[in-house]
């Protein structure tokens, strides 16, 4: 079984204008569709992240790919790594230098396991070691957020999808409108889970929109905050104080590992990760300093699906939790994730996801449908999903024309608060 | 895809009267092999120590394994374990738990790779993610022994065939003998690598022993030497000293993770261990204390052959290089090493066999033969290996007859040295 052709389609999908530390979201998130077609006419399917440099990195890859085998993934993880090693800018780090392999791998890696699941007849859990569960658990992923949203809603015409396609539209600037958001966004997809964006506003005021969720939610829903690292370290342990007992994690608050070190040292709240450890290259740092509880594993990141596996090893050996982070997505990417999380045994905690966001998809059937806040493994051969090429040839044609190469949250933000700068440390 | 029957078989193969720090092997080892039986009527094969005690702890899962669908790894691990732990000695550490699981569920899983590698037409390398390399070097092991030994060889009728019998047969009981056997064994098998086991004879006789095999073959063979851990801390430098710039690596001089730190600080020499650091629950002591530069992995030990190509990525991200223990083994077990070293990147040094030692076996088509030091990785469905129904009646049988029901070198070193006592520290 060789691969004879690989497809690399750049998309944009409407995104609604979500606010974080980097700014606010554009009209449109990019991604990348592999499609990788094997000489006995299977075709395996990957989704990565989108924009000009993914497309490139990997066209730089596709003469590494076709010819071959894709159960040979050890050795074209080397081949990739070895090529990118050799074409890699002289001053680039060694830590720079693997996550780039290993995002260029995961994008190929994927549609590899797809393609040998199909090959097989089995479900690409069963390739990392069978399913420990039926339903991978997701979490409500709110954001704060200016009124409106793109795209038309693929999520039904009940009441709750209703309610959640008001709120998707919606602004949502405060603790009231948060909690509306996760009403709305629990009631259409059954969450158990809560994770707030934050890094937004004033830390009292984010850290308010957590009390009043607690409120609205009661003391069993568990709660994240994420201010993706714009805190001050003593401006986390002020609050991490307050919210101790309140969260189930508290996600990336500061920068770097000697930071998250110091605040884990100093809160009794499980801290969680998936900026300052995000690559196995940064695992001995994080052990030597102590610098979180959870790591957020991310297959797109991490070097793909079995690495993902090897990371929960890792995560099982040396008293790390294990969850799961997101970015804009649709189905082949959520699909990857629930074969992975079913397949990690210490992967306890609710799965992130911005897929209520989102409202196209590219696969046959349309989107996805979270139910009680979980997926079902799927149970088909490969990712057990198909790819609709009309739906994928519109979106990529909404890519082309909307003019996006990268994501850039503080270009898009300044369209709307005019010098507007993205501030590493903020609060 | 479910399994129907599972058969367990203790087996006795001869094994000379090697000599090691525990005392001497008797004249069978034992072994046992594993049988499962799906219901589309395919077999796999796995193969463990022997005796009763590894007999009754693959009894005690029965009743897990039957039924369990061979793909689902991490479900079935999951039960064994939990089914362990229920049923240990309340005194029992988790270290020695996650040992006695790990063990289990080596033996079920490595059979059912071979049951998925048949249902899907695949070499079980390439369940693993597939070959880095097309052959696995071994490294030829070398025992101060008594004269004799035990078995009809089969290696064939030609001059270095012969030679290798006649040395299999010798006593070698000083550094000349050992220079001879390692002759006969490399021109017989190809080696390119040379371990000794040490811990038998004054430190001062087994360095001589080294000085004499790197006289005979020349500085760029690669030379190991594995006291079991018998020397003093004191000792170990003293001799370590002496051979840097000798050895390859230098195995367990000493007992403990603390123990082979110090020794480590003091000596320039890369450290390896199977004895200090032999599951996943003692890494985080290994890399507190810097216990050790190489792990020797064990796939009957680690939890079968996905746990060690875990192993293998905690190497690479923790700074620990990697080769492989064995003990005395058949094809089964070498087959599934093969598949497994051929498969993790960074497992760069020669892998440890007994093979040549052995010369009985339980595969159609009789033994594997170790050519330039190195086995083809299997490219045939699984483990590429078929079971001999008749040879493993008459290996169980000598198991029966022979009355051993487990390991104990020591009494046989007694046998002849009357009162001979194992020391754990002896020089």
């Amino acid at each position: 079984m060789l691969i004879t052709e690989m497809h690399v389609t750049p998309i944009a999908i409407s995104d609604p204008p979500l606010l974080n530390a980097a700014g606010l979201h554009a009209p449109y998130a990019l991604r990348t569709i592999v499609e990788l077609v094997s000489d006995d006419h299977i075709y395996g399917l990957g989704e990565m992240p989108g924009g000009t440099e993914m497309v490139s990195l990997l066209e730089s890859i596709r003469d590494l790919v076709l010819g071959s085998d894709p159960f040979q993934l050890n050795a074209l993880s080397l081949a990739i790594t070895e090529h990118l090693a050799q074409s890699a800018q002289p001053d680039q780090t060694d830590v720079a230098r693997e996550k780039r392999a290993a995002r260029a791998f995961s994008a190929v890696e994927i549609a590899c396991l797809d393609l040998m699941g199909k090959a097989t007849g089995r479900p690409v859990v069963d390739l990392l070691g069978g399913r420990v569960r039926e339903r991978v658990p997701f979490s409500a992923y709110l954001f704060y957020k200016h009124p409106g949203a793109g795209g038309a809603l693929g999520f039904g015409s009940d009441r709750h999808a209703q309610g959640w396609a008001a709120a998707r539209q919606a602004a949502a600037l405060d603790p009231d409108g948060l909690v509306a958001q996760a009403q709305a966004m629990c009631a259409a997809f059954g969450f158990q889970s809560i994770k707030l964006k934050g890094g937004v506003f004033e830390p009292a005021v984010e850290v308010e929109t957590i009390h009043a969720l607690r409120r609205a939610f009661g003391p069993e829903m568990p709660l994240r905050i994420d201010p993706n690292a714009v805190w001050r370290l003593d401006t986390a342990i002020r609050w991490g104080k307050e919210l101790e007992g309140v969260l189930e994690y508290y996600e990336d608050p500061v920068r770097g590992q000697e930071d998250m070190a110091a605040l884990r040292a100093a809160v009794s709240i499980p801290l969680a990760t998936n900026m300052c450890t995000t690559s196995f290259a940064e695992l001995p740092g994080s052990l030597r300093l102590g610098s979180e509880d959870i790591i957020l594993s991310d297959h797109h990141m991490w070097g793909g699906l079995r690495a993902s596996v090897e990371l929960g090893r890792i995560c099982r050996t040396f008293g790390r939790g294990l969850s799961m982070h997101s970015n804009s997505h649709l189905g082949i990417s959520l699909a990857a994730m629930t074969h992975l999380a079913a397949a990690v045994p210490n992967l306890t905690y609710a799965v992130d996801t911005h897929y209520p966001w989102q409202s196209e998809e590219v696969l046959v059937g349309g989107r996805l449908r979270i139910e009680d806040g979980s997926l079902p493994v799927p149970t088909g051969p490969g990712l057990g999903i198909e790819l609709d090429r009309a739906a994928l040839a519109a979106l990529h044609a909404n890519y082309l024309a909307c003019g996006l190469t990268k994501r850039d949250d503080e270009v898009e933000m300044q369209k709307v608060e005019p010098g507007w700068k993205f501030q590493p440390t903020r609060w």
